[in-house]
């Protein structure tokens, strides 16, 4: 089925309305057929309303899953992953792409997705620490990699329509199977969270007067929102703890250089 | 002796021409009487001269030493400390003032000054991970936190000029015990920059391409002077490794909630 109008036909529903899915639907915003959106906090409905930019909002998918050809998950993972699980049968073919920061237990949860939907996991390396719709912008996704970790049932659909978004964003496509994905973003992206995570705990309040640019880069993104984060260490738990592992190697080889006064550091 | 216009007679000499040297050099043109510098690096002594600010450089501490009634040692630690330990008796009276980033030895050293020179310790917490001279700027100490650590012998001269600095550079004066102020800098800085250089030999090179934002804001303060690091690490080091002890403690927290897939993390 050769479609080459597919993607500005489209009819997109965004599951998921915060920094991530709010900044896609503005960067879609007019090139689209139809552009949804579906969240369960009545904040960010409203939020998400006052963008102007939705033809329909809705705390409830069954509402606006007919209206859609495509599905775009952009909830922390294991949402995503729940939300794949109660996908319902569905007499037209769904392009579904989530954003999940983990791969591996969402492309497992779409290999198990009814005929009718065509899935393709997604990664876009952007965001911000700050997490709500209301920080949402069209141009987020400006030169981030964006990484595609295709299913051996992906078809032609969902990869083209993803390499079209990818382009129409201004991001770059970056193919990797979701066990590399996994692994390679254990170490830059989720524990680095971790790593920040941990030094805002080891820190005393007494020392806040002294904090200074140098500990704000370094702590930054502890902020992210802890829901995200969560979801995010616990499906990619064996990646993240050979990280801590092996940081907890090079933290010692300073203690014992510190030790020994070793210049040779 | 009350001398209220000190300040803006003072002749000053600026050992160490890096960010933090230039930079004040540039905050002080015009506002004082001479403006004299010392760097032991040629390189770093042209770009001094560029700047068009200095009445006299060299890379000779005795060439100018005479020429100034304030010192201001803005060098790594250990090298501003042999600096104080090598100065020579003086016929006339020298305020010193250091800017390194740990203080009890730099005070220790200071105590044991010929009764000439009025020391008092400084910190300004203020910088960033480019270290030269190429990189200074007069705004660079605008709204800073500078830290004073005060001597028992630290007299009226030393005390006034310090404050005078302080203001005229639009920095935050801040009184601390060296002791204090070594503890708190280590969980606001020192240990800092451990958590981001550790976190930087951790990472795989082929995991590059998917370093984004977050990566590089944790691992930003990893690229600061290894030479100025080595000597803060070095001089701090019981606080250095309490911070890195605290800490494993909680990576440790971390491991047993991701194997727990303990959601309460």
């Amino acid at each position: 089925m050769d479609e080459p109008d597919f993607f500005s036909k489209s009819r997109i529903l965004i599951v998921g309305l915060g920094l991530m899915g709010g900044s896609l639907a503005l960067a879609l915003h007019n090139k689209v057929a139809w552009l949804g959106g579906i969240d369960s906090s009545s904040e960010s409905l409203e939020m998400a309303s006052r963008l102007n930019i939705f033809d329909a909002l809705s705390n409830n998918l069954t509402d606006l899953l007919p209206s859609a050809n495509v599905l775009i998950l952009a909830a922390p993972v294991r949402q995503n992953i729940k939300m794949i699980q109660s996908l319902p049968d569905c007499n037209h073919e769904v392009v579904v792409l989530d954003l999940s920061s983990t791969k591996r237990r969402v492309v497992s949860a779409m290999n198990s997705l009814p005929p009718c939907y065509d899935p393709i996991g997604g990664h876009p390396m952007c965001g911000s620490e700050k997490s709500s719709i209301r920080f949402a912008r069209p141009d987020l996704y400006i030169n981030a990699t964006f990484i595609l970790t295709p299913l051996q049932r992906t078809g032609k659909k969902a990869e083209s329509f993803a390499s079209d978004l990818i382009n129409l964003i201004g991001a770059a496509k970056l193919l990797l199977s979701a066990e590399t994905h996994d692994r390679m973003t254990a170490e830059t992206s989720h524990f680095p969270y971790v790593v920040a995570a941990a030094l805002c705990q080891s820190t005393h309040m007494e020392s806040k007067p002294l904090i200074s640019t140098g500990f704000k880069s370094t702590a930054r993104i502890a902020g992210s929102s802890p829901a995200m984060m969560l979801d995010i260490l616990l499906s990619n738990p064996d990646n993240v703890l050979d990280a801590i592992s092996k940081y907890k190697e090079i933290l010692q080889n300073f203690e014992i250089a510190i030790q020994n006064q070793d210049a040779l550091l």
